[in-house]
């Protein structure tokens, strides 16, 4: 396929589905995506020729949808991958950052010795939203002593405009709206 | 690396953490593993070895550290993704299966569309203790209308007999303990 049929196809498999996870919001459903072996290719295809030149070391994946993306993008690039997850799920010593939601704060937390200083890092998550999520896991990879080399994500959900909690720090997304 | 060094490696990068997550258990902890890049190529090689013969059209992910083996062996074998995830996560139709906790039962969901009849499946998760969480996910598979072909660990803790939970369906794990 070429690049634009790629981008065309992409966004006809992400299904919008209304009023989920409640009345309002509309949430895109990256599951037929995902079940389709060329357009999940593509879509990995898309992320690896943005980040192979930048000599990623460890790549980093958000819980539990970005896990989708840094897993087999961490295989492709020969780097390794790093979990963030939310409190209690990561047994050895860890560091955590606070976030924002809605009503209240959220927690991820990163293994300390996850990361070596000097290492090239990229973060990846299924969607930016906010960006409150990738944020604090930026945070994170750079407290561990990691360079913070971008984000990737699959989407990015621009009106909610969470590139600017990215301070600055390249980011790529397959797919805008 | 050859095979036999492989393993060794693999079996040194699994870290023991006593009493997580409660008293008495002793937690696997894996990410040293995923964390080192030759390491988690050898544990994607050698997964891939053993399904590559078997044509996977659909490769399916136990929310959430299965989710880490079963990306990149789906880009690996160019099988399309299928997440099997808790209640409340996928937006579309689902179908359920529960399953034995130590104490009460626990449910996992897979979308109703997610596997086209007579699609060859192989079931992914990071490790296989009592085997009701992957039995339970085989039986989801089987119901779509998918030949389940086979289910891929990390780790089989035998001494739980989890595989008498399998149904008699083959299964491949990379380190037995």
């Amino acid at each position: 396929m070429a690049p634009s049929a790629n981008l065309a196809a992409l966004r006809d498999a992400v299904r919008d589905i209304p009023d989920f996870p409640k009345p309002g919001i509309v949430f895109k459903d990256i599951t037929p995506l995902l079940a389709s072996p060329p357009l999940f290719k593509a879509t990995l295809d898309l992320m690896e020729a943005r980040w192979r030149p930048e000599r990623i070391a460890k790549v980093v994946g958000i819980e539990s949808r970005g896990f989708l993306f840094a897993a087999p993008l961490a295989d492709r690039l020969g780097a390794g991958l790093v979990i963030a997850r939310k409190p209690g799920k990561l047994p050895y010593q860890t560091l955590s950052e606070e976030y924002a939601l809605e009503y209240g704060v959220d927690t991820l937390h990163l293994h300390a010795d996850a990361i070596l200083p000097g290492e090239r890092i990229l973060v990846v998550d299924d969607v930016i939203a906010t960006g409150g999520t990738a944020g604090a896991v930026g945070r994170l990879s750079v407290r561990t002593g990691g360079v913070l080399v971008g984000y990737s994500f699959l989407i990015e959900l621009g009106f909610l405009e969470g590139a600017a909690r990215l301070n600055g720090t390249p980011h790529h997304a397959v797919l805008a709206y």
